[in-house]
């Protein structure tokens, strides 16, 4: 992935709490590499819609997937505007004034129009990429899709040349009065995430044990604070 | 909270995966209560724009707040359609099959107009359901807003009438074929939250310990399936 600045348009330039924009592309790529779900939003008669699914990247291109017969897919793969944020939420930020409590996040949104990929060797790579960001491993563990499973699959790309990333950390920012008082307790309150323990299908033999690469899975979205 | 059904029509009807669908109300509260940010998506000159933020609820109110100057809460202040989607992922399906690979969660989504909270004393208390969804406790705590930060504060609310709830748990399903075999393993990698040690804010006097509405909060969103 190249290490390039975004480049941001009008509507993905940070307007508020311009300190906490990032501008570097490998603040996109931390964000997207430390996510497991996003929230798509697109247009579904004439109202916005948005909808959790999972997500991939690959160089400059995020790929979606979800059932062929989803409208929201449907409507989508026509070629529409649409919006995906992926956020990760670090903790909350208990300030001396209830104003001024926020929440530490790192966060990406990203525009563009995704265009459906129907190719079918272009797709298979796709869901590969998908199915590798949500569990790494699975692609060589499991079974591969048929041609059939493919097309219950609808996939989509997106370019993300045109995000915008945000992230808060650190301490709560009380107004100088507030904190002179130094009677109300004020920090961070950080949330970690971690994985349980594996719970095996019902219908599984005994004797299988789960692979290194589920067992042994790094926390997910480690936080930066922690 | 009145304890009712949903009321789905047809854009907030469930089609896929129809089995994972929650009909009755506690199941949206559910979900409400456990999150602590959502996304909101609505369309800014013409494309779907999705924004993570806080939220809280009163009855069938959500509501959302945001900075006064911020395009985004301008926008939706105007009465125009929103969604308002909260997720709560709780592990990572392994099936045998790729295909089959999937997410315990649980979602809501909730789709209508957003109206803007003017008027003082319903600002006020808006403010209120909101910190004390992010922050319990907080409001009576901490220093509340003056009027210049309430000025600062664009606060809209959000019909919950109109609103799907999905829920998947349980582990994976697989073909036949593949189950058979018996030799993949396939199950939940259940996903928690977990509240660290709490950082105090640097300025604060060393004789200050937060109180116990910060120091006992419980487990964000905790995953049923655990």
């Amino acid at each position: 992935m190249t290490q390039s600045e975004l480049s941001p348009t009008p509507r993905s330039t940070v307007r508020r709490g311009a300190p906490r924009a990032v501008l570097d592309r490998s603040g996109l790529t931390d964000v997207l590499d430390a996510g497991l779900v996003c929230h798509l939003g697109l247009l579904i008669d004439g109202a916005p819609v948005v909808l959790p699914t999972g997500y991939g990247y690959e160089g400059d291109t995020l790929y979606l997937h979800g059932s062929s017969g989803a409208g929201s897919l449907r409507a989508a793969a026509t070629g529409v505007p649409v919006s995906v944020a992926i956020t990760l939420l670090d903790g909350i930020v208990y300030a001396r004034a209830a104003f001024h409590h926020s929440v530490n996040y790192r966060s990406a949104v990203i525009h563009g129009t995704a265009a459906p990929v129907t190719e079918d060797a272009a797709k298979l790579h796709a869901m590969q990429v998908i199915t590798e960001h949500l569990a790494p491993g699975s692609w060589d563990y499991s079974r591969r899709p048929t041609a059939k499973e493919m097309a219950k699959t609808a996939v989509l790309a997106l370019d993300l040349t045109e995000a915008s990333v945000k992230v808060r950390n650190g301490p709560p920012v009380d107004d100088e009065d507030d904190v002179a008082k130094g009677s109300t307790w004020a920090g961070v309150l950080p949330l970690h995430t971690a994985w349980g323990a594996v719970k095996p299908c019902p219908l599984l033999p005994a004797d299988v044990d789960p692979p290194a690469h589920i067992s042994t899975r790094p926390r997910p979205f480690a936080n930066p604070d922690s």
